[in-house]
């Protein structure tokens, strides 16, 4: 065949997104350029700007393009209450699935000393000096069920219990192995009000 | 809440393609922006500038960022079979799953009168002058069956009639390995149609 023409070279870059496939990554390549041209350039440009300006929180560590995120912004917060999440994506989701009003820490990650995974990865230095401040009473911890998540737990929970601070699980519904991102609304609103002492 | 999050925004940015909800956006946009920022900005210019330079062939009409696309330029292609396709993706089909190695038109669109599209938003002038060069003996249609499909098909075919070229049209029926009470009703009545000296 000719030289790779830009068309392919479309269809491939589209397969950077999570599945999106071979036949997907085409048909929208097709899509964007005989029906919404305007929208391609309006995706390049907000792509690029967010790879440019998103970081993550410096006080809880989620994705944002600001230096401390809307959330840990917001001083109408419940300062008492914390919630351990691995993932950005865990914020948004109990965000908009439940009516928790407290803190965050974003772990981005669960500790795997195999993979260089430890506690520093994990930003467990800022959590254990933000519990060190002595506003929160419970931490909330919503990691998942792997092996890696439990490990996670219990060393965190090792943390909060050497401060006096109760440590909670979220509980009932998640399904073992499973993302809490995955999870639907009322599950996860479930098991968050059904959290239990860890 | 607060105003748009450039997260928002490229979640809602990442809605122009097709297939994709906001569920998958926002999987899609917290991906590239946690694990895969190289890829993110490589699809950002590559989206850029397939917008700014593809554009339609000037002989056939497919999408191409070169005046004349790679099969119209290939001299070694067959001159005497055309084959007329509604879309650039059915292009990319037949080259992918057939053997065929003629020409093609690509109508961009079926005739619809109503919806101001007439012959000459199809391209079917420029049709009209490439099988009056004389050397097509064959006109392949390979649109769909729908109501307009039709219309479109039986205009092109008066218009090679009138030219003395000959017009077939790829068979529609039970795809291969296809169990006939899983095909749709239309489909099975066409197969029956079309049935042959077996
Ligand atoms: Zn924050
Ligand atoms: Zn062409």
């Amino acid at each position: 065949m000719a030289e790779t023409s830009l068309l392919e070279r479309l269809v491939e870059g589209l397969r950077c997104l999570p599945g999106v496939g071979p036949k997907s990554a085409q048909r929208m390549a097709l899509h964007v350029l005989e029906r919404d041209r305007e929208g391609a350039l309006r995706l390049a440009a907000v792509l690029r700007e967010a790879v440019e300006r998103i970081g993550h929180c410096r006080v809880c560590r989620t994705l944002t393009e600001h230096e401390v995120c809307h959330l840990c912004a917001d001083s109408s917060r419940d300062r008492q209450v914390m919630c351990v999440v691995e993932a950005p994506a865990d914020v948004l989701a109990i965000e908009q699935a439940t009516g928790f009003r407290g803190q965050y820490h974003v772990l981005l990650g669960q500790l795997s000393p195999l993979d260089g995974v430890g506690p520093e990865e994990l930003g467990l230095d800022q959590l254990e000096a933000r519990l060190g401040e002595g506003q929160v009473t419970e931490l909330i911890l919503a990691m998942g069920t792997t092996v890696e998540g439990e490990v996670t737990a219990h060393y965190i929970s090792e943390m909060a219990r050497s401060r006096g601070i109760r440590t909670t699980r979220i509980a009932h519904g998640i399904p073992l192995g499973g993302e809490l991102e995955y999870v639907d609304r009322g599950t996860l609103s479930h098991a968050f009000d059904g959290r239990r002492e860890y």
